[in-house]
């Protein structure tokens, strides 16, 4: 079933938006439960230039590192397609590694994690280094965990490498590498100095990318971009960035 | 049978340790399966002031916010007993919000989200309105993804507050009330000037607590303290803060 709703909405989406408007690009949504049945649906869709990455839930049944995933990873490399991460659960674990919450407002917040697991186990499992032309796209992950994210992750390798020998070199060469994230919603104060210290942190200007989240508005409103960021950095953002980490907008372009 | 361990567990520490250093304290373990024997074991151990803290796993059954954990909230705020969370799971979840680890690596990694998901719910839940006095310790949480964290708590709290009432001001300020972390293992970089500016971004020096994490030694070896440190803020982490955070260790100051 799910493999007949994700051809379905592909369909739907090539016809009722990407034929309609020429400025428009689309995500290939995949169902994940049969890795066999993602990659027929990537190699259905790559053909039309106007899909630009496959898109898969942050919260599935299993960390996307694992094995069982490969071959879809193959596939989205194969036809330079990102692989996007949104936030969303199949809602077969928890929100939360200590069980259900009890709020939106927790659940919520809580989906951080979610990004965080698959991060860590993306780079754990060695992805990054079967696959290296592959590259991934946090949606709604928020930024300003990265960095400690990072510096633990970077430590914990450090001390458990042995275990993990394919994991060659620090983890947070291997994000910068190869993980992009989009800056809405943004979780950072509203001191602008904020995002150019994270930017900073995280010794790269190359990953972050432009998003409006539309229709949603209920935490940023109207303000698609922080205030008081540099031109340069929002050239990097708006334009330069999203170009390098999907190439067919730019093959594509009108 | 988790009475037993428990009961047996803080009669041994009193007798094989407390009993023969008069330098040392303690924690209450409790049998949180049954918060009502877990009360029972705070009330039994309490009139021993050798015992400081009632010491529960980062990693349980259900968030640490919801209600039927309340009356051990109450029965530690009544004898001056912070609650302390440490780094830990009964497995009754995956580590991780989306699923088992494949490696060591990554199930240490992935163990700060069990406090960031129990610091979202003891705020969004409440625990800290209702019990002014209590005071909560992360043990072994890392400590350079609270700034972040608490951004986002903020924003998300700001977004969805009418569900949560009860949250009546930011959870950040909430958490610099109530909750104290400690310093090992400490995931920051090398460089000194973080942990000075992770300081700066809580806009606090009472949170940090002096730690060794004796006897382990596999991530920050034989440093018990980042290096750079001005020596004020040590004075708090190592003296200052924790008499502040565990009165029982000023009354029992031999």
């Amino acid at each position: 079933m799910a493999r007949a709703f994700a051809g379905a909405v592909n369909d739907w989406i090539a016809r009722e938006w990407l034929d309609r408007d020429p400025a428009l690009r689309a995500s290939i949504v995949v169902p994940l439960q049969n890795p066999a049945f993602a990659v027929d649906e990537i190699e259905r869709c790559a053909p039309d230039l106007r899909f630009v990455q496959v898109l898969v839930l942050a919260m599935g049944e299993m960390p996307l590192g694992r094995r069982a995933y490969w071959p879809v990873y193959a596939a989205a490399e194969r036809h330079g397609l990102p692989i996007g991460i949104h936030a969303g659960s199949s809602y077969r674990h928890p929100v939360t590694s200590v069980g259900w919450p009890g709020t939106y407002a927790e659940d919520y917040a809580s989906q951080a994690q979610g990004f965080q697991a698959q991060l860590t186990s993306l780079v754990t499992e060695g992805v990054f280094r079967q696959f290296p032309d592959l590259k991934v796209v946090l949606l709604e992950s928020g930024v300003t965990w990265l960095p400690a994210f990072l510096w633990r992750l970077d430590k914990f390798w450090r001390g458990l490498r042995p275990e993990v020998p394919w994991v060659d070199r620090p983890p947070h060469e291997i994000v910068r590498d190869h993980v992009r994230l989009t800056i809405q919603p943004l979780d950072a104060p509203d001191d602008p100095g904020v995002v150019l210290r994270i930017v900073e942190h995280l010794r790269s200007d190359a990953m972050l990318l432009f998003a409006t989240d539309y229709p949603h508005w209920q935490f940023d409103g109207d303000d698609v971009l922080p205030d008081g960021l540099p031109g340069d950095l929002i050239e990097k953002i708006a334009v330069v960035n999203p170009l390098e980490t999907y190439p067919r907008l730019r093959e594509t372009a009108p």
